[in-house]
């Protein structure tokens, strides 16, 4: 039988989807590179399902590339070489939840709003925000973060366990639920941030934490980016536990107060949140305020209730919308840089010096408390000098990081828009030895091709 | 030349050692596995070299053995197969360190008291404390934790980097300095727990955290283990940031108190340690004690002072120790199964029963944050059958904490005593992932054979 005879044989004729449209969609992440459409999108119900599609693509020699929200940047979901995408849209059961153990176990299509709305009467919550409405399965994909990092860690920080299926089709659960484990190689760790190119990602097993009795925010402005980083720097040396520390310079203000009609200063600014018992909340908001003074901030708003930190935090939330609509029209080409942090300011100050002499126009903001942020350049999509310059500017900045010791991407991964840099950061040697883990566990090579470490597209 | 003529030429005649005593101890553990000596015992002094003894290794298919403190339990260190040990005894240098962005290079021999002595004065500690004084490069290779990681984790979160020799005997760095990223296979984490068979790890960057204004202690008994590990659970459900909390056993307490001429109630005891501000570890001991209250504590013993809590973690950390004094000339066997906590009370209290029944004596103690608890079996090294019955009693430990979805080890690794559960672990499928890995990045088997995936010496 042809492939899509098997695949409707392994799930069912209404799950496996041929339309145009549908797959041209399921080619399409939100970023700029261009997009591929697969030769079929399906959408398996379970692990079991999932493992049948993958040994049907095996028999077939076809391409199995996984689809969660489609909210990537960098073109993880195209296919490039056409084959079955895998929609984990039906994979949306939360199979599992323990407060006592402080964990949950969803399906690889769960995405973060669904979770947050099964936690919250529970009284926890899954600390890593990236932003978009993600799936979980995606977000373990690329390796996501976001704001909340600084405090409560990254997607490798915040799986327990995985369940996958191998390029056999055989179903592999990588850990047990214990906290810790030294029993064998961490294949977990190694699934994180693998983009869909070892394994296809079934199920999830995630720490939760309590939902805190307090949540407090303040925005803090400030003359000069380096006053504003080296607060942060004292702050985090004073261990003081911030949620989130994000650092919006002064056009990303200036969008924002347009757009979410707010009267911030327009200045580099500290936007910060704070969790804890009322009392820590409190003492935390201070000691940040003495120590922004002692920085020579230029005010300290601090909205200790919570319509004001929804407003402002909604406008944080809102800086990538906020930035685009400064320039009606445009596309956004986001970069991605993350750097240590003592070499932060520098990093910034010549990538703002950088930007000026290109002519561009790009808000910057950053997981300040990481050393990772981000221009969204806004480019005329007619225009196609505007895009040279714009890639221009992301490769000199991605060798600015990578000679201050950082990354091309602190969050979004490689999909295949960062595969070139991907050897420019880690050197040949290391970029081997990821080559031959991705030979022995997907000897075929039908995992997301092209992906991670290459090749690019002719 | 032979082997030994290329390793005085890699190296030079003083650092290639081969003296029966020496082979000896750098083929011995602290654990009660049968030792095996290497045939050499080499100190490279940087990577290069060792990447030069790598290279000699290769050309005359000799296995390569990591060394560092030789404080592991189960059998790593062992030279199944005979061949090289590399002792990082020279590669003992502290080479960077950055307060802003709190961490540390060093090489793979610095132990962890050398570390906390540099870190000390500028006001940083690191965190992870697994008791022994081993050394940065062993504790990387076993994935190690300790009392501490309830609250700042394992290895596997406070290691940034590492640099490496792969087989090929080429120097590999597995990543930047930047607090996160997402540019490729996470080749650190992979590494993290590997025990030697996939590289030899010859520097890490590690995190390091702001040392706390104030450390305050707490000891707290029950009259169940029950309510003890219920505390522990709304101690975690609460956020309290405790950043230790040990569970003793009443045998291990009455241990500790002939040891160590203490007077504390021979119960189920909770010890704990509160970091922060004077305001906040007050704050925190005050809830822990309310919580710990309605869990019927038979008291709650805050130790303010420095001289208290000292007193109070001198006696933790000899309980290894006091434990193996309740019966002089015994060996310890050391168990260290890990379990999600809602199972915690349950496999303690079926494997204490357990060890009533098999006659053995067995203080234990748990980093019961994370589920995690050991027994020291105490056995007279002149009787088999108490051997024979420690083990038995092992084996029915990790097959019930596998049950309870835990797992065979928490902290000490695989070495060669673990292997036969990690496929009763982790099944047959993540086996061929994990055997497939090694393949793959050690396709000659030179790097610490037998260990972790076995094959098990005859």
């Amino acid at each position: 039988m042809g492939l899509q005879e098997d695949l409707i044989a392994a799930l069912d004729a209404d799950r496996v989807v041929t339309g145009a449209d549908e797959l041209r969609r399921h080619g399409t992440d939100e970023g700029w590179h261009p997009p591929a459409a697969p030769d079929f999108v399906v959408y398996p119900r379970d692990t079991e399902e999932a493992a049948r599609v993958v040994r049907v693509c095996k028999a077939h020699a076809a391409p199995i590339v996984p689809f969660g929200a489609g909210t990537s940047l960098e073109g993880h979901v195209a296919a490039l070489r056409g084959g079955v995408c895998v929609d984990t849209g039906l994979m949306n059961q939360i199979l599992r939840l323990s407060v006592p153990d402080m964990d949950v176990t969803v399906q690889a299509g769960v995405t973060r709003r669904q979770l947050d709305q099964r936690l919250r009467p529970e009284g926890v919550f899954f600390s890593v925000d990236p932003g978009a409405d993600a799936s979980l399965g995606g977000m373990v994909a690329t390796g996501a973060s976001g704001t909340t990092s600084v405090r409560y860690g990254t997607m490798r920080e915040n799986v327990l366990s995985l369940t996958v299926v191998t390029a056999d089709g055989e179903i592999v659960r990588t850990r047990s639920r214990a906290r810790k484990s030294s029993a064998g190689y961490d294949l977990t760790r190694l699934l994180i941030g693998s983009e869909g190119t070892l394994a296809l990602i079934t199920e999830i097993t995630l720490r939760v934490q309590p939902t805190p009795e307090s949540m407090t925010a303040a925005a803090c402005a400030f003359g000069t980016l380096d006053a504003a980083v080296d607060t942060v720097i004292e702050v985090l040396a004073h261990a003081l536990p911030v949620a989130r520390i994000e650092l919006l310079d002064e056009v990303q203000i200036d969008a924002v107060n347009r757009h979410f009609d707010l009267q911030l200063h327009v200045a580099p600014t500290l936007l910060l949140e704070f969790h804890g018992t009322p009392a820590e909340t409190e003492a935390q908001a201070k000691d940040v305020q003495a120590i922004a003074g002692g920085h020579g901030a230029l005010g300290f708003d601090w909205a200790a209730d919570e319509a004001e930190r929804r407003r402002l935090w909604h406008a944080r939330h809102g800086a990538y919308e906020a930035g685009r609509a400064l320039r009606p029209g445009c596309e956004a080409f986001t970069t991605d840089a993350c750097v240590p942090i003592s070499n932060l300011a520098a990093c910034i100050k010549e990538t703002k010096a950088d930007l000026d002499a290109s002519g561009l126009i790009a808000p910057i903001l950053g997981h300040v408390g990481d050393g990772n942020f981000h221009l969204t350049i806004l480019v005329d999509p007619t225009d196609e000098s505007e895009l040279r310059r714009a890639r221009a500017l992301n490769d000199r900045l991605v060798r600015r990081a990578i000679a201050y010791d950082g990354t091309c991407t602190g969050e979004h991964g490689v999909g295949y828009g960062k595969i070139p840099f991907v050897e420019l950061e880690h050197g040949p040697a290391a970029l081997a030895m990821m080559r031959a883990v991705k030979a022995a566990l997907d000897p075929a090579g039908l995992f997301n091709p092209g992906k991670v470490l290459g090749p690019l597209p002719d």
